[in-house]
């Protein structure tokens, strides 16, 4: 069918589709606050239902965090299995009092819905599966399709996390193609696909020095300092030129192949935007590269908090007892995460102080990057509806961000990603007001009719 | 008269010391806490009476701070004029429920006087005016001698800096020897002679990037992170053999000649004791340099507290939005603060990262240090007479903390310092359970009876 087709199909149900997507915005489905575990459970539940009218095999399994909703549909088995992943727990609401109104209890203003996960990811889900039912109902879908619904994306996957580690939640999820809607497209009107994401360690680093603060003057001198000693080690991270001079660090990472240049292309970053935007110099990262390369092509080691010793008004002549830096390291194609995480804690032992106790700790994520073959065959098709539905070529953006859940999917799977997303800045996404506008709905419901009607036609 | 005498006279009046000591105690002046202002006054007046009552005459001024007594008795003209000093005011007894009896009810116990003040520094300003009592009936004190005490030692002492500014006070407390008793003895047994404090500068250092905090994932590679730099920037400080890196910085310090170098050997720096003490190993400073020397003549520039970005438990992944360190520097003879404080600015200032704002600010301080000449007549005067008081030695001390005020003292009047004090680290000094034994408030009668009777002997 043709993208006007769909379009009517879309007028003639659109009450419907934001009825029900109201409906499940209604759910306080907040994964992070264990006062709303019931209402993640109704949200897995209101979810089982809803895929179950639309005549999916639906069920919600208990899971080490949040319950799972999974669902599926058997097809043309010719025809490559489709994965569509979501998830139902949102962010927390508040602050409450900076909200126009109460974020579950969405209202439509302006062509609008406003609620908490309005578009975070009930309302991208919500889109996605419009297009799923009326494809079914059209017939122009064909082929076996699962459904994966969590709830604990906000606050870490464990759930889903802890399953992929049982053959039989492999086996329930096992798919040659993963279906993701929960990123952006690049303008009003301009669709994107997200064609990486960076990965993700992190650790603690403490210096311990005395049992106590010591005075900085009856010590100063004799007493070595942890928050001195922790700078000079911080600064030994990266060399002059901004790169990182943890050894071997950047062996092994992927060099870009010239598509990826041209793709890269697409979506140039725009500096003087950026630093009206954020205040802040484009500056950082290692000289020699672009921004855009820094941005999805360049690991970072990055400090998210460095705290010792006296910070309150007015001064306090103290040696602090201790000093302690939050570490996150971004990771990219080619870097093995756990061998990252010991070099950059070897990195720091070689360097650490003499007369201080080093203690790293609180060492974790050790999630990959994920990186979609740019010359791929399901990249092109996904391009060629999207200029479809949108009647504009894609970009083609790398998220510098990490998605652990998804990188673990396509790993445990085996699954090809295809990351297509709707939303924009201007929809706050885990701020007040956040919302989705009943064209992104759309543009979400369009993409979904008319890629699984592609995934239908054969299997290349 | 002998110390023999002295001890005789010490014991038929020990009683009422004890109760005038008990009396001063009980008055809970706390300069620094508002609600004790009402305390303070009942202080400065309770000690013009006491003071008036041996025969000065004495007055309680305002001042821009707490109250100021002063008080002088007109002596033999050919004689050095004398000026005590000490001060009323206490620490805040907080935590209260630490204190074995309440901080303000002072009790005797074990031959010790617990209480807050009991020590610092009414036990020592009550052991010396015990002895100026005892010298002023038996006639063996003739000097010319002012006394004053402040009020607001232990939070800044701005009322006497002020009014040191006017002409007016700086006449009022013209003398050509300034008496302090506020320092620590060796050991019991051991008196020790102050021979130095350092002085001391202070200065924060803010660097501030984008207008809130940055996701690190998103921004990790482009914006510049404030935590990073400033480690980098505070690294820029010190050189790999832990000398500072300030140009100029160190130019100016006054080389330590032979005589002070014997008397430094008096008291030689205890590495195992001091690491078994505090638990951290007497590595700080420069090499090349005893701990006794860069504790004493060497100066300082350590971070007394860094804040930046995340603190609590679990990570957070941004790039912070600022970034701050409090800095304070300990500076040594021959160095000017203003100068040091300058230089330091400017160090910053040219090691600034690119991209980021740096303010300086809470510059303050500026205080010079204080060094006693260590051949001066009174200093071998003293040495004497802590030899006959305590039948050992004096060891000499250099203090590597800094009392602004007494540097201020020294620097308005032009007196000559004499530093010597009786308090031990088990008086336990600002914490619960403050006391001084009346064995060290009878040293500290004798000092004051056999230097004041050695002050009206002769001019040298």
């Amino acid at each position: 069918m043709q993208r006007s087709d769909y379009l009517s199909l879309f007028e003639a149900g659109k009450a419907r589709f934001v009825e029900s997507w109201k409906e499940y915005v209604r759910i306080p489905s907040i994964s992070s606050d264990p006062a709303y575990a019931p209402d993640c459970q109704r949200g897995a539940e209101w979810m089982r239902a809803y895929l179950e009218r639309m005549g999916l095999k639906a069920q919600v399994f208990p899971s080490s965090g949040q319950p799972l909703v999974f669902a599926e549909r058997a097809g043309d088995a010719t025809l490559p299995t489709l994965l569509f992943y979501g998830h139902y727990d949102v962010q927390p609401a508040d602050p409450l009092a900076e909200w126009t109104n109460p974020p579950f209890e969405p209202e439509v203003r302006d062509g609008r819905l406003y609620g908490r996960g309005a578009l975070d990811n009930k309302g991208q889900t919500m889109a996605f599966l419009a297009g799923l039912e009326t494809v079914l109902q059209a017939g122009t879908f064909s082929a076996p399709l699962k459904v994966i619904i969590e709830g604990e994306e906000e606050s870490g996957s464990s759930g889903l996390f802890d399953s992929l580690q049982t053959e039989e939640w492999r086996k329930r999820l096992r798919a040659d193609v993963l279906l993701v809607d929960d990123s952006e497209a690049y303008a009003p009107g301009i669709p994107a696909i997200t064609m990486g994401l960076r990965g993700i360690i992190h650790l603690s680093v403490k210096l311990f020095g005395a049992n106590f603060d010591l005075h900085s003057g009856l010590h100063g001198g004799i007493a070595p300092n942890p928050a001195m000693a922790l700078a000079r080690l911080l600064a030994t991270i990266h060399n002059p030129d901004g790169s990182i001079a943890v050894k071997g660090f950047c062996d092994t990472i992927t060099p870009l192949d010239e598509e990826t240049r041209r793709l890269l292309r697409s979506a140039p970053f725009d500096q003087e935007k950026y630093e009206a935007d954020f205040g802040i110099k484009a500056l950082g990262g290692e000289r020699g590269f672009t921004p855009e390369e820094r941005l999805a092509f360049r690991p970072t080691i990055e400090v998210n908090g460095i705290h010792s010793g006296h910070g309150g008004p007015g001064q306090k002549t103290i040696i602090p007892a201790k000093a302690e830096a939050k570490i996150t390291s971004r990771i990219v194609a080619g870097q093995d995460p756990v061998r990252s995480l010991a070099l950059i804690e070897e990195h720091l032992r070689a360097h650490a102080p003499e007369g201080l106790r080093l203690v790293i700790d609180e060492k974790g994520g050790v999630h990959r990057a994920l990186a979609v073959n740019p010359h791929s065959g399901l990249l092109k098709r996904a391009a060629r509806v999207l200029e479809a539905a949108y009647q504009h070529k894609p970009v083609y953006l790398w998220c510098p961000g990490s998605i652990p859940i998804v990188v673990s999917l396509v790993e445990a799977l085996g699954a090809e990603p295809l990351l297509v997303g709707f939303g924009l800045p201007e929809d706050r996404m885990h701020a007040p007001d956040e919302s989705f506008s009943l064209v992104q709905f759309r543009d979400g419901f369009l993409y979904a009719c008319l890629m699984l009607e592609e995934l239908s036609l054969c299997k290349a």
